[in-house]
């Protein structure tokens, strides 16, 4: 069977597209999703329309982005417009099409409705997936991007700890490496920097603030990095000075939830499966309630694409598809730990990307 | 006549928003923009929903936000969701509510298909507008927070300005200059800095980039922070060096259309009005069609908010508003320039809340 990788490189991703849409009936498909507009024609602005029809394809941007549009992009004309939905309308009318699907995750409610009144279209269809399976996985090109980005990222990181100490802020910690990353030639962070100390540690989701670190603290340090639009993904938790033996413990068990996780990680297998893999085992060790999120997910021109692992996941590893691996411990008003890498599935297993040492460091 | 400031502070806003859904024949409106949510029950947040009913509110979030929502949020109802089109509408559900509006600019074409498929309203209304023009008049606790902002941003544009000079990479400056926000207490930069060189400040959006800078470039800066959810914006163009005799005759005359639209700011005028004057000026010195944008926008918990001062705004000033003044000239291949303050509209005249001197400063 040919994998979708034989199909990569951005030329046949449009005709990918448009064999989609084609397969529903569609003479064309509205793409306002700007991740899956930059994937199909290479256009890295922040606002604009893609329409993939039958025979021509139309990229749409408003002035601001008009002489980068076309020096960007490729496989479409390019249009201005002053008024999106009217610029969209325009096209579909001129090309004569009725039965058109539009990217119903990325148009507003407000926005759809204009243009449904505008239109005299017989379909009008809202399509929750277009481009997301093709993306999951990567190409070459992708990858030296995706690497590139945990390059920079992970040099930033081991450069900030050296400044991990007791009395330092939280945030100035997170702002220390978001700087980093930048100065190291990322374009962005891919998300907003997580440095989450002592009790703070015990939400996955913490921003960072005005928390001194402490002596006996574990600290969640959650970063990225963009380059040439992809991105990095990586957290790494740290010891501030000696912490308890049961913390070491938990960490040792976290760690190797994550590396079972992570040697289950093959094409073929479902996505439901690593999720249940390191699952299973924090549940062996009476912890599983305390892990309280999905163990990974697709890592690409978004921090979070697909294929996610999860329980709920339908889908099944596939070569060249880039995904973190993240199970994570947390105690609420207690401490928190989590372990992620980022690896690319192979036929026999995986590749680990990142790389940061995930044994614990002790700091300060 | 009563004006909107007398009723602001944060327990009269949720009023005003019920108000809103009776005079719509509506028992609940669902907010989903975060910052109508925040203006309303204080929650900071980056996901959940508001429903604000005829005798109860509910503040909708998932688990990463529970306790942080039941921390900061007022007049609501706490109720922790797992999926947010499930938890919205088994409030509808348990309410009985048959008629209700929805944030159509803050929801996607997917989750209202959803919503609309799982519920069994009468009416399900599309509100393109909510609080907006609510917001869009300051209290005084809110152009405290818009003072804050400018005094961090400006003081960090200050602080960059000596390290302005020939070699010096845009994006350098820009990197430099966020940092400098955040250090200053900033929680976040109000939008990605603009450091725009040479002929690249003829493109009033472009995004810094390797260009370094040149003896007699003109370079717009165009910058921000957020301090309590509250945002700053403020252009400063500088020269670097020696800049030709036109440039600096430009200079004066965009900064003549800036101070002849700040002249013109009061209660009562017509937002468009202000766009007016500086087009007139821009247009009598034979410029008019190089300056490609409207003059200003309100700024508050988004950078871009209401009322616009464009030529195709309705509304007029009142007492509270803040608004930004900025008009800009840009000679595509050449150069540009643009001069940004940020002013509150007063009775008689208004206030110029930003600092920065905008006469011609030459660095380098």
């Amino acid at each position: 069977m040919v994998s979708k990788r034989d199909f990569k490189g951005s030329s046949g991703r449009i005709e990918r597209a448009r064999d989609a849409g084609a397969a529903l009936a569609l003479e064309a498909i509205v793409f306002l999703d700007m991740a899956n507009i930059r994937y199909l024609v290479g256009f890295t602005g922040s606002d604009g329309a893609l329409i993939v029809g039958e025979k021509s394809n139309y990229l749409l941007v408003d002035g601001r982005y008009t002489s980068q549009a076309r020096r960007e992009a490729h496989d479409a004309e390019i249009r201005e417009y002053r008024n999106k939905v009217e610029g969209i309308a325009s096209v579909i009318e001129g090309e004569g099409w009725k039965n058109v699907g539009i990217e119903s995750m990325a148009v507003t409610l407000h926005d759809y409705i204009k243009l449904r009144d505008r239109l005299e279209v017989r379909d009008l269809r809202c399509l929750a997936e277009t481009v997301a399976s093709l993306r999951a996985v990567k190409d070459t090109a992708e990858v030296d991007r995706v690497k590139e980005a945990i390059r920079v990222s992970s040099r930033a990181f081991l450069s900030v700890l050296a400044g991990l100490r007791p009395g330092v802020e939280e945030r100035e910690v997170a702002l220390e490496l978001e700087y980093q990353i930048r100065r190291g030639g990322a374009e962005n962070v891919s998300f907003e920097t997580i440095v989450a100390s002592g009790e703070n540690s015990a939400m996955p989701h913490a921003r960072p603030g005005r928390r001194r670190l402490e002596t006996g603290d574990l600290v969640v340090i959650d970063y990225g990095a963009v380059c040439e639009g992809y991105c990095s993904d990586e957290t790494c938790t740290v010891a501030v000075g000696d912490v308890s033996e049961r913390q070491r413990e938990v960490y040792g068990i976290v760690k190797e939830a994550h590396d079972r996780a992570i040697a289950a990680v093959r094409a073929g297998v479902a996505c439901s499966e690593i999720d249940r893999v390191a699952r299973n085992f924090l549940a062996e060790r009476g912890l599983e309630k305390h892990f309280s999120h999905g163990t990974g997910h697709g890592v690409g021109l978004r921090v979070h694409e697909e294929p996610r692992l999860s329980c709920l996941s339908k889908d099944r590893l596939e070569p060249g598809m880039i995904v973190t691996v993240e199970p994570g411990i947390y105690l609420p008003g207690s401490w928190g730990i989590r372990i992620e890498d980022m690896v690319i599935v192979e036929e026999e297993g995986c590749e680990i990307l990142t790389t940061v040492s995930k044994d614990l460091r002790v700091v300060g």
